[in-house]
Order: structure tokens, then C-alpha cells, then sequence
């Protein structure tokens, strides 16, 4: 397919896009987990990312967890969650509904051709990463969204009443990090991929 | 951008698609909720539909709601649960979690041409259907996968126990079927689109 991307525009936004990430690196916005597989999409010749998510656990107070308007974040960590948290977060007074999200990794990345964004899309949706899809085009890049379904949304208070039985918060608390868990492997998969068999080099 | 697509071949596998739906309407299979909305498409001179959801209700035997093997569908269906199919529900011995899943409505689009893909997507991620993507491309067409965040996992048992107190049932039932809803009202707010926006008639 002919290409729609300009290599100077391309060029342009991938040095923008470094220069955010190394921001973000000082001032420990990072997500550490994912600081290694970023660096290497970084160096190969034909992607880059400009957004990710190593997989976390959130908090929030919604009606639905997919509402953005009207929702607050109350929790955010990339890593397991304590019981001691989770205890303090059950008794935070909420406006609507607390959920409890755990969400796996997600990866924009910005390719130099409509061919290059095709061949990485068809290996991450053979891969397990099936909800991967080209959100955008443009003569600046093709950006793909690498994303697999591990996603939780763990209803845990309505208003005042809390839904769980507290006898199940130790339950509750490890299946969290154990799906968290989950989105490491899928992350760890996806350096597999970036890594060994050197997706975005050919 | 130049297209990729062959019309011929797009014209085919249009019609294989047409034939399929028209069968699962007569084997009574079709989702009744979006009949006319895939109806509108196929009539649209740039898209059709191969795969379609209008909203569902799901309960699943599975260690997690995103694993395919291993998980078992207990209940599925497109309208309210009632409070007796929900008493049933809970009651059901599992091998692994009991969730029950509230999705919103997915559409698989295939488009005639690159530029239509990019239009479409473009317009359903700005009117709220942003995890849209396009998911393959070739000479017989471009697909675009259609999908809002609409999506809800209950976790309600664990093996022999219970997460949810039975004190909350009535709660769960209405939550559930306000996620429904809120489904449904995306699918309307799609039909908008397609009807009344003409959304792939330009």
C-alpha cells in the first residue's frame, strides 16, 4: 500500500513524543514497570509509543466505571494492592458507586507506514492482545492501540451500602492482585514480542 | 489515499455477509434489538455488517470474564434479567467464578475504502464509541470495529462462596439492568447516527 506518512513528520512527533517521555522519567511520573519495553519501542526503526499503561489497579467513585464525567479517581497503583489498603479504601464514604478496576496493558504506538501498522496489529491480535485496533491516521503516523481484555471492574460499595461481605475482603483482596497479576504476564508477553522476536524491526 | 480495496471482492463478501444475517433472522439467532440497524447498513453504499451485539447480559463459569478457554456460558440474553432468573443465577454451583458481564453494542463494519474506514472511526470516537479501532484491512475490505466502554464484570461467586450478600440482591438485579440500559442507550444513540446522520452514505 502506498504510504500516507511523511518520514519528517513522523520524525517530528517521535522526537516531541521522546522528550515527553523523558519528562515524565524525571519528575517519577513513569510507570516503572513498562520504562524498559518504552525505550525499546523507542529505538527500533519503525515505532514509537506515545502513550502506556503497564496495568493497574484503580479506585473510583462513578455510576459506571466507563462514565469519565462525574467519576473520581480515589486509588491508583501499578503494583499488588495491601490489605491494609483495600481496608482503608472499603470505608471511604463515596458520592455514587466505588468500583475497583484492574486493567492490563495498554500501548499507542506510532508507526511510519499503513504496512508496518497492518503487520504489528495482525501480531498482537494473534498474540492475545485482541482488542488491538489503528485508532488514527495521518501523514504525521498510524497509531495503534495494543490492548489485551484484561480488564475487572469489581463492584464494591453503592452509596452507603457496601455490597461485599466483609468475611470476603482477604478473597477479595488476593483475586485483585492475582488479576493484576494477569496483566503482568500479558505485559511480559509484550516484551517477549518487542524484545525477542523484534516486532517493529523489518 | 489510494484504496486498497477491490470492489468486486468487497460486493462478494457483502453478499455471503447479507446471506448470513438473513439466515440467522429465519433460525430465530438475530439479536432483534439491532435488526433494523444492520437493516441500514447493509442498505449504505460503503459499509456493511459482519458481526453484531445490541447489548447483552452474560454469566459466565471462568477464573476471569476475559478468558475464553476453560469458561463456560451460563446465561445470555439481550433484555432485563428478572429478579427469579437472578435468584437462579446465584445459586448455580461453579467450577470456577460466577461474573456476570454487562456489555454495550459492538458493530463490525467493513468499508469499501481506506478513507470511509478513517471517516467512520473518526465520527464514532468522537460521539462516545472510543475504544473503535480498525482491526484488519485487505482487498476485500476495511473493518471497523464499533465499541463503546460500556462493559461491567460482577464477580458473585468464588467456588462454594458467595462474594455478594444476599441482602443486596434486589440492588445487584437493578444495577444490572441500569448497566443494561445504559447499553441500550448507546445502540439508540448509534441507530441516530446511522439513520439519521447517514453516517456512510457520503
Amino acid at each position: 500500500m502506498d504510504n500516507i506518512v511523511r518520514r519528517e513528520l513522523w520524525e517530528e512527533w517521535r522526537a516531541e513524543a521522546f522528550k515527553r517521555f523523558k519528562e515524565d522519567i524525571l519528575i517519577g511520573y513513569a510507570d516503572e514497570d513498562i520504562v524498559d519495553l518504552i525505550e525499546e519501542v523507542f529505538r527500533s526503526p519503525h515505532c514509537f509509543t506515545t502513550s502506556s499503561c503497564s496495568g493497574r489497579i484503580t479506585a473510583i467513585d462513578a455510576p459506571y466505571p466507563w462514565l469519565r464525567e462525574g467519576s473520581e479517581v480515589l486509588f491508583k497503583k501499578h503494583s499488588p494492592m495491601t490489605p491494609d489498603e483495600l481496608a482503608t479504601l472499603i470505608n471511604t464514604p463515596v458520592l455514587t458507586r466505588l468500583w475497583i478496576v484492574v486493567s492490563g496493558p495498554i500501548l499507542h504506538v506510532v508507526t511510519d507506514s499503513v504496512d508496518e501498522a497492518l503487520k504489528l496489529l495482525k501480531t498482537m491480535r494473534a498474540e492475545g492482545f485482541k482488542h488491538s485496533g489503528v485508532i488514527s491516521m495521518s501523514s504525521s503516523g498510524v497509531v495503534v492501540e495494543v490492548i489485551s481484555g484484561v480488564w475487572l471492574s469489581l463492584l464494591i460499595r453503592d452509596r452507603n451500602a457496601l455490597l461485599i461481605k466483609t468475611s470476603s475482603l482477604t478473597h477479595l483482596n488476593n483475586l485483585i492482585n492475582q488479576a493484576l497479576g494477569d496483566a503482568k504476564k500479558r505485559l511480559a508477553r509484550l516484551k517477549k514480542l518487542f524484545f525477542e522476536k523484534r516486532v517493529c524491526w523489518d
